[in-house]
């Protein structure tokens, strides 16, 4: 059996009982440290908590090497732990299909995810539209293919999550050039870094998606002892120290009810200012008023 | 301090660890028992895994007891355990800012919920627009304003979740009148009733915003030992039993990878008429042909 555990946020101990009870029991233990890291636990905390080695499984392992991962999966029970849920990234599916193929039994154990727990920023998870993947601008690449989604999500009027790019285990490409293996540090993008190359694409494109003035919520280390929340104005968050990693953002959208609203006043250095800033937000994307009811339509 | 704890879907070992630490060194224990249920375990197997007791809010006491709940917070310690995770109802971002007020402090741990865990169905969580809930229609009340909501969804060519009403603890309206409060036993919408209520909005309005050969996925226990998946057209779904509740649906929209429809084609019956199906459902809001691309733009 190929059981695929969600670790949650933060802590070692974010994990559930019952995927605690089931790494007990498997005979090797993967951990995918690519997409994303478990912030206050090491994989030297991991192992000491569960009682285990703990294998990284690194970008090439999970994507070329998946048949080492399930090797003997028809007899023996192995854990592949992801930080957040399992059905984060597109390669664990692949790891599903693979290890379907081989004849082998998949369960999953779901945990916490940015995706559910941003709700603690106090939006509604209802008025978010689709997530934006948000890349470390290079000097010759620069995607902006997030803009026209964050338009789609802005035009009726809901919210959107910015998950920010983490860059773990990269190569150096000067080194590799001279046959020789060495990687980076491990990056991980800031609020800063993401309102800054937000604001250059609605520069560059001027078609008023947003605009400087647009009010966002800076999220910190989500699930941690330290996490916290900023609500201010897209150009105000492009000079926010958020401190440690990791970062996400989201960007408002019309729809803000006044229940949101008022949490997130909680969160805004000048709350006249910010209440103004949504206030004057919502002018983009109104729609036209609504046609008058029939007498016979319901509506809740 | 004021807790609040998700608990996953289904087992009660679906706690975090450090959600059940916490639970343990509380003084009052709250479950929130009305806007979802745990599928696999009751009110006296979580007392008995906990070691606590456990005290029922329904909506009443949430709503309109809140300080019964918060009574003494800024000193002890109070748990209030939510169903999947902690920010699904507008209710408990009630009790926080209620909380706040009193001066006592707020902490979450968070867990799996829906919103995330559907992932699991194959499709992947950032081609989700915006979840819509779905109310038993009465004789006099058919309520449709999730139409639109898919509709702003499906143009844009994203799936949509749709979230099913549980009805816990209402009171029978006639023995009432008599003075008398008795309540009904609790009902939980069937993938089947969702889907009927769909196909009898889209007969009603006529805008196409999907039609009966829509494909849509149904979603079983989502979670719990006897989770299932059924991929189908809309109206195949109406008719067909998805067994013990808890039920959820997921209506599919034009931007269907083929990484998704690869894992769905597993819990289809007939897996070329449901890729048959998705292919002809793209045909519905297919945007035009995208613009000739200029040599400076990039594009991820």
């Amino acid at each position: 059996m190929l059981y695929l555990i969600g670790l949650g946020l933060s802590h070692e101990t974010d994990i559930t009982v019952r995927g605690l009870e089931t790494i007990k029991k498997c005979s090797r233990v993967y951990l995918e440290a690519y997409t994303s890291i478990l912030m206050t636990a090491s994989k030297e905390d991991l192992e000491k908590f569960y009682g285990k080695e703990v294998i990284l499984a690194d970008r090439e392992m999970v994507e070329s090497k998946s048949d080492e991962i399930l090797h003997n999966g028809q007899t023996e029970d192995i854990a592949f732990l992801v930080v957040g849920d399992v059905f984060g990234a597109t390669t664990h599916t692949d790891l599903v299909i693979r290890a379907r193929e081989l004849g082998i039994k998949v369960e999953s154990i779901h945990n916490a995810s940015v995706m559910n727990a941003v709700g603690a920023c106090g939006l509604q998870l209802y008025n978010f539209g689709q997530a934006v993947s948000i890349v470390f601008f290079t000097e010759n690449w620069r995607p902006d293919s997030f803009y026209a989604k964050i338009e789609e999500n802005r035009k009726i009027g809901l919210h959107t999550l910015l998950l920010l790019d983490i860059k773990v285990k990269e190569p150096n490409f000067k080194e590799m050039m001279r046959g020789r293996i060495v990687y980076e540090p491990p990056r991980y993008m800031s609020v800063s870094t993401c309102c800054e190359q937000l604001l250059e694409v609605e520069e560059k494109r001027g078609e008023k998606a947003y605009t400087p003035n647009t009010p966002c919520v800076a999220v910190s280390r989500l699930g941690s002892p330290s996490q916290s929340f900023k609500a201010a104005t897209l150009k105000e968050l492009a000079e926010y120290d958020a401190g440690e990693p990791l970062h996400s953002v989201v960007m408002l959208g019309r729809q803000v009810h006044d229940l949101e609203l008022e949490y997130l006043l909680e969160f805004a250095d000048d709350k006249e200012a910010f209440k103004k800033a949504v206030r004057a937000d919502q002018e983009y994307f109104k729609p036209p008023p609504p046609p008058p009811v029939e007498e016979e339509e319901f509506s809740d």
